[in-house]
């Protein structure tokens, strides 16, 4: 990490400490209403979109650490570490364009097979 | 990107170029020996095993895209989109730590779940 967070990744980092710290709502003052977001499903486009898509992830957030984040005036790069109810160790990789304090575009990067897991073993059981 | 990449994203450029350039012996010339990679299948340990689980994708891949790239001096943080046989697009995320010019350790993160639905849908036909 730079010493002095660039614009992009001051935004980047603020968003990311709130919806980790279990604050969506102020997680959300980050997000441009006509957000774009580029996930392992598919382009959710717009906030309240993003809302449920982002939302109920962080309902099951049980712990997260930072592993890695740069950024310059209007990209910011993170890579982190969550723990989840279903799945014990899910890492996450995203890339976030930022214009004017808000995020314009995100894109996330998981593994979404250990999720798929944890329904169907919840399904089964 | 930073003007002068630094001493870590300059390795892990050079090894990214080189595999996504289909030279993947040359891409080997940056990794460690003793290199530890965290992947979403789990924990490999040293250079034999890290070429058993990177060569065979290095050989499906048909087109690859550099999305973001950043370091410092012993980090480097990438996301990049790729083209593979059997999955349209496969972005990844990397993060490589540096040491004397050699990638020690490589985090990667990207989703299983198009590469399991493509093997099962081989399997099926």
């Amino acid at each position: 990490m730079t010493e002095k967070p660039s614009p992009a990744l001051e935004t980047a980092l603020a968003y990311h400490r709130a919806w980790t710290g279990h604050d969506f709502e102020r997680a959300m003052t980050y997000v441009a209403e006509d957000i774009v977001c580029e996930a392992p499903s598919g382009r959710i486009e717009g906030a309240a979109a993003f809302r449920e898509f982002m939302g109920p992830f962080t309902r099951i957030l049980t712990g997260s650490s930072l592993i890695a984040a740069f950024g310059d005036e209007e990209t910011a790069l993170l890579m982190y570490g969550t723990e989840t109810v279903p799945v014990a160790s899910a890492p996450g990789a995203e890339c976030l364009t930022v214009r004017d304090g808000r995020i314009t575009h995100l894109r996330i990067i998981f593994d979404r097979a250990p999720f798929a897991a944890a329904r169907e073993e919840a399904t089964e059981s």
